[in-house]
């Protein structure tokens, strides 16, 4: 058995600007962008409020800019098989988390479980 | 004075069969897809469950998949001219929502306010 939920998702954004970037959809939706609390995360600045529980991070990459989703799980493994199963494709790891591609085309993150709602809401999988 | 808030996302679908498309993202995130209550809204189904007050749907689409967010409100006119002011640019208008694109390069939609969550979580605009 493990569990995974929607953990939210990251605006990324081909900009070489971090703090203009978040500082633009803060605004827009009406957040706060935190500052990174290490260096090595600088390129992402998370957005806190009123999220109903899921997390949003603004983010500097290389390819053009989306949005892509999060599911967050206790256990990655099994979750990228049960994605698989319905027709998702590993695309790679990156850090602790796994990138797919969804079979409707979209890329998408499968990473480790951080959030207080996770133990209440996650879906179990058996 | 005006409102507004993070409405929810919408998964934009390249894919020729929606209920295929409904059928991954709900079992992806652990939701339940609805079926449409009209046919004209036969592009669109809601997925339900524990989303966080957000407003998610699957929906077909003609340009290349991506996810892209909703921003909700009171007075679209309002609203876009905020948006226009942080740097957003107006693209176009559908139905009762209007297309912008982010200054990072997204497109997304300011729609009218319908959630419950709307009255009490949303962000005042003096």
């Amino acid at each position: 058995m493990h569990k995974s939920r929607l953990g939210g998702f990251i605006i990324d954004c081909q900009h070489s600007d971090l703090d203009e970037a978040a500082s633009f959809w803060a605004s827009a939706l009406g957040l706060t962008a935190q500052q990174s609390p290490a260096p090595e995360e600088s390129k992402y600045r998370a957005l806190s409020g009123k999220t109903g529980g899921l997390h949003i991070e603004v983010q500097t990459v290389e390819h053009p800019s989306r949005v892509h989703l999060d599911i967050e799980t206790d256990n990655i493994e099994a979750e990228v098989g049960r994605l698989e199963k319905l027709g998702a494709r590993r695309v790679g790891k990156v850090s602790s988390w796994v990138v797919m591609q969804a079979p409707t085309g979209q890329r998408f993150c499968v990473v480790r479980a951080e959030s207080r709602q996770f133990a209440e809401q996650a879906n179990r999988w058996d």
